[in-house]
């Protein structure tokens, strides 16, 4: 018997509120999994590391763990070994990769987390059998990525698909990124959480869905800023789909229904053009996870 | 003596302003050209036609044209056969490519005039040897393109890089297109003439160059907001480098300086990344007739 056979490969995604890790099928399904909350971005990379070691450890008690890949919230070089610039955590210019396999002692692929929900989306979930797809995540903040001939497309150091970080107000709201008027401060979990003054942006899907009119309200206004900043993206990419992940997406259609009006009433040249299907991701919130686990596998060879 | 030693090759840019054309080697130059103003949006295509049509005649009285490249300021389909929708000239679904044949007895392409200004530049001016370039092209509004390892990133429909349609500010200044808010309302041939109150952007960059302070001032605050939207173009594409061509890149440094300076101050993680270079078109506002020529010879096979 092979290790192959015995072992398990793990994909992890650290977002800006959780953090998700599972075991994950060579066809992209989650067999088991845990959920951790991140680690506050004042605290040291050291405690996020931790936290993804614990999660591994608890995943391969029974089976070793052959290789792991983690989706993170932050900007990744080329190279997957570092996370240069995080608005959401502690890391800047860290090292994550060599740190989690001095760690773990068995192969670590990083990569951005909207990179590996992308990923997914296209090999296993909604995206399967198109070319061009626009991807968004919508959690603590607006994660994104461009798929280009059916593979994400990275930028000339790995740091594209930062929609989130795209101005939509000038002078606007303050982004943890250092920024003014950053669109993910007008649709994004801590956005609705700041709004309904909740604890978090799930806290508000929840309330929206049990039927309470503010937070159905609130909904309404994030997804037509959604929209509002979809139809840009649709001006600069035009592409044949848009995929919504993320926990925020949990939300369906009281989201995406004012996402798609807004799309299609600012859609430049309408009337003129095909316009885009918005769906929410296949595969929900595990996307990032099975992503980054289907990375990693790849990387093994 | 073959067809291929005694014709030409014509390259047409078709912008909102003027219409500019010419004969350009298989090295890129051009070596006879003729420039007409563009009929205005509210006359049929066939005027256009007409002044494309006079501009080839004109260029090949002497050796016959064996085949000619357009690009032309709207929205063109993936074939090259069709523009759907331009917001600055007459066309909407209005098919191009087989109109000009019929009429021109050679082969033609068209594609969208940032498109082919950006493949210019990228074989034979200032993005020669790099692989993710951002173009922008600065005329009666703003054009663009994504280049993707080094060719130009259609999206879905052939309609990508109308970065100039999106939005930057919530319910600002009224389109052509059709919207409110769009970056070319802030930044673009038209939006300094309007300004300005002078009959053409290139009057305000004249009047700038010449020494006339409010004429400088108000370049500076065009080159404010081309930097700010490049900012945000960079946090989704993370391109090595930006190239600005087009009839207003003639401003040079009285846009680019303050241009650069708005970017570096909006660029999302910056100091933690490689900050890309802002060069302009080094092929100047010939970039969009060569790129056509280039890709009309290309398609010769």
């Amino acid at each position: 018997v092979s290790l192959v056979s015995t072992g398990v490969v793990i994909g992890v995604d650290v977002g800006g509120t959780n953090v998700l890790a599972g075991v994950v099928t060579p066809d992209g399904r989650v067999v088991s999994s845990v959920q951790q909350q991140t680690p506050h971005r004042n605290k040291h990379p050291r405690v996020v590391e931790d936290t993804i070691a614990r999660a591994v450890r608890e995943l391969s008690a029974e089976r070793p763990a052959l290789a792991v890949g983690v989706g993170a919230a932050g900007f990744v070089d080329t190279s997957g070994s570092t996370v240069a610039f995080s608005p959401h955590l502690s890391w800047r210019n860290e090292p994550l990769r060599a740190a989690l396999e001095a760690r773990l002692g068995v192969p670590v692929t990083v990569d951005n987390d909207a990179n590996t929900t992308a990923r997914a989306e296209c090999r296993f979930g909604a995206g399967v059998g198109h070319a061009q797809v626009l991807c968004i995540t919508l959690g603590t903040g607006i994660g994104g990525a461009l798929v280009v001939d059916a593979a994400v497309f990275r930028g000339a150091h790995g740091m594209a698909g930062e929609f989130g970080h795209m101005q939509v107000v000038p002078g606007g709201r303050v982004c943890e990124c250092g920024n003014r008027g950053c669109w993910e401060q007008y649709v994004s979990g801590n956005a609705l959480a700041r709004a309904a003054a909740a604890t978090t942006g799930l806290a508000v899907v929840e309330a929206a869905r049990a039927g309470e009119a503010s937070a159905v309200e609130l909904l309404a206004e994030a997804g037509a800023w959604l929209g509002t900043g979809l139809a840009s993206l649709c001006a600069a990419f035009d592409p044949e789909l848009i995929v919504v992940g993320g926990g925020l997406s949990q939300a369906g259609d009281l989201l995406l229904d004012p996402a798609r009006a807004a799309l299609l009433r600012n859609l430049t040249g309408r009337g003129y053009r095909p316009e885009p299907a918005v769906l929410p991701a296949a595969l929900g919130v595990d996307a990032g996870l099975i992503g980054a686990a289907d990375l990693a596998r790849a990387r093994l060879g």
